[in-house]
């Protein structure tokens, strides 16, 4: 009986470049945006909504070099979440690992501290098996640590795992394209081209229907439900850059968390994510900083930061920290704040009747996909195509 | 026995213009910004050390158009204000009562609340004897209200005031005069003029020593003290504007508050006084925002939080409100963040030997005139000339 057995799903197609010829099929889902969001809706929507035709389109490449995705810390973790979300980042946990696989590593994540408290043990003591960690820091400034668990990944990977695993599933996926929502599920795309002096043009227009379309363009997402649905949002964004320290880590070396900076041990060294305090203003600009005269590619505030925190972390204060000379010296980008908060988790929201945003921001390492997961699931109830 | 006689003191010279010649004299003190903070500090300085001579410049006229002091609420009140700053609060609302004289209003100060709470009466029993302000508000959305007072001033004028009684008791001041401030106590002062086709241009430079300066610049402040003397400090400022609401009110309206928004009542109608959240980043330019596509002069920030509040204060809702169309449009100006930190008192801090920085701020309306005598002590408990 043939019909009865399950037939593996046709793979989606790929346009990457407008070399491809482009015919805009029926599509029931188009999602705008294939970073860590985009990517993880597109591959729960075949979990929940297998029938559903899925359109996944990026304006730049997969992962975008513009944007979040790339530069996210990827660090999952419980640390500083409250006990409601720890289900949630359970439940992201195992699909982090059932996802990313090979580049998943496990490691101790230490919040360091000025003072005693419950279940803290002493700096040196949590890190006996890491002296190279234990050399970043001044003990007596930060003489207790609190020790959890970290999985670190790279998020960029994961949104081309999942985007992978989607397309041979069935998802389209459409690159180099530039997406604008129209009220009504109505969508223009445009495939983008460069030229032979590097400008970037517009080779092709298409206009789409779809029933569903999601806006994951993570920092831009609410300015274009603004400007393209008259929708206004609350959510805020911040540049958050994110500095080499040229200090050694080795695979299983500790995230360390000290007065909201975090050190991410990465490609055998560390890279720094320093705390945002709050959105940055409409009409901002990202700029260097200056330190005792020098100009700096990481922007004032997070300097200032970084300059309180030389007596915990006095690696700070040497040459293994690059500061750059100007901001392109320092990976950077700008994350999304859902509603403007910096501790509100990845969610999503409806902005019409054919649209919705799925914002992910500071807690998408380790609440993402479930957020994710939660907007495939509303996807699936609504009424069948 | 003339001598014993106590003579009155000979008045302070005053250089308006290029046009009167100036010759830097002898002076002790020399205070950078005649705004409320550096005028209170001149006339302190008469009271606690009345044999320095004091020099006060600034670089615009008096009251500097450009500055924080002429935009400043004018609202004393303890409302919000933790029981340590209390004391100094009530020194600085009578020191107000002396130096303000006519000019001060004593009113209530509501605070509204959506929730009832201890000493909270309904609102519209607390706003029983001002039905124009009962108008301003929908009660259902804010029900109760904690009643305080408040004294209303314009503290353009009493800066004025304070600079007029300083130099009656001998203070020079030097107006249209930009200063640079070196370590070790000398300064620069360039006299500007302006020119037929509208340059502002230096006529001439001096370079005068002082055993102390002062920096009473406002948001400037730090920005000198870091370009000029090499000192980094925390401070941080932020850029506030109040938008005029024409609504009536008459001299014994009620200050309102409500959500962190504070309804000024002067000029027979309102002055809003937006909720400051956080700092503005380094190298942000104030720029205008949009509301339903079109353009307005208010910062989107402001305008959020504004839209937010349309329900509590109905009134925001109608053309009362003058958002603007470009940024010109809405009175505005930087306001200095002690410490970076939207709760710090006024204070003065040490930047070298010979140099203070003296900062006002968000809560200098009710703690301003406090924070300019306690510098006045500790320089006249210095080392005397």
């Amino acid at each position: 009986m043939p019909a009865l057995q399950p037939q593996p799903p046709a793979p989606g197609r790929v346009w990457a470049h407008v070399g491809q010829p482009f015919t805009p099929g029926p599509h029931d889902v188009l999602i705008v945006g294939a970073g860590r969001m985009g990517t993880a809706l597109a591959l729960a929507l075949h979990v929940h909504a297998p029938h559903r035709r899925t359109l996944l389109v990026e304006e730049g490449g997969l992962p975008n070099e513009d944007g979040a995705t790339l530069l996210a810390p990827g660090v999952w973790t419980l640390a500083g979440l409250p006990d409601a979300l720890h289900g949630a980042a359970h439940w992201t946990r195992a699909q982090l690992l059932t996802l990313g696989g090979d580049q998943l590593q496990s490691r101790p994540y230490l919040t360091l501290h000025a003072g005693a408290g419950p279940g803290r043990l002493p700096t040196p003591d949590a890190l006996a098996g890491h002296p190279e960690s234990l050399t970043l820091l001044n003990p007596a400034s930060v003489p207790w640590a609190t020790p959890q668990d970290a999985l670190t990944y790279r998020p960029g990977l994961l949104a081309q795992q999942a985007a992978q695993q989607a397309i041979g599933q069935g998802t389209d996926l459409l690159l180099n394209t530039r997406v604008t929502p129209h009220p009504g599920g109505q969508v223009t795309l445009e495939r983008l081209t460069v030229t032979n002096t590097h400008q970037i043009v517009t080779h092709e227009t298409f206009t789409v229907q779809a029933r569903t379309v999601i806006l994951a363009t993570g920092a831009q997402a609410p300015a274009q439900a603004e400007h393209h649905l008259g929708v206004h949002t609350r959510h805020g964004r911040a540049y958050r850059q994110t500095p080499h320290l040229n200090a050694p880590s080795r695979p299983g070396s500790p995230v360390l968390h000290v007065q909201g900076l975090t050190l991410r041990p990465q490609h055998d060294a560390y890279t720094l994510i320093p705390a945002v305090h709050h959105r940055d203003p409409h009409g901002y600009e990202p700029v260097g900083g200056h330190l005792t005269g020098v100009p700096t590619g990481l922007r004032r505030e997070t300097l200032e930061d970084l300059v309180g925190l030389m007596d915990a972390a006095p690696v700070l204060a040497t040459d293994a920290l690059h500061l750059g000379r100007s901001l392109s010296d320092v990976p950077g980008a700008w994350l999304a704040l859902p509603h403007g908060d910096l501790h509100a988790p990845p969610g999503h929201e409806r902005l019409d009747e054919h649209t919705f945003l799925l914002l992910g921001g500071p807690l998408a390492d380790s609440l993402g996909l479930y957020a994710a997961d939660q907007l495939a699931r509303q996807i699936a109830a609504g009424s069948e195509a």
